[in-house]
């Protein structure tokens, strides 16, 4: 897998992660408490700047309320 | 979030690429050339043993020949 499209798949994970949290009207420090993850990694996350794990993506979803799936699409 | 789910979510996930690369009359190893990925790792996520990334996710559903959200079905 080139770089480029590890790139765009962490950038599109997090877009949906930051729309999903501001549909939920939350910021990113509210959303981080929730998940028990740090406030800066939840902004990592969201510049597409973090290869997020398995765990994390499902303490983000529970956290917003969805699916893991959701996060995908 | 508790161990015991974090273990729940990592055997779910790799029961499910377990049937896949079944479904897929693949070998571990097959599945991990395709990916880039060691064979061991392969079997270690399979087992749930890994917090697979997000990036990885991806090289084994690409692998697969499946959307990432069909690994969380």
């Amino acid at each position: 897998m080139d770089k480029y499209l590890e790139q765009q798949i962490k950038k599109n994970f997090g877009m949906k992660v930051r729309v999903m949290r501001e549909q939920n009207e939350l910021s990113q420090e509210a959303l981080a408490l929730m998940c028990g993850l740090d406030r800066t990694y939840i902004g990592g996350v969201e510049r597409g700047e973090r290869n997020i794990s398995l765990i994390n993506i499902h303490k983000i979803a529970i956290a917003l309320g969805v699916s893991p799936t959701e996060l995908f699409q």
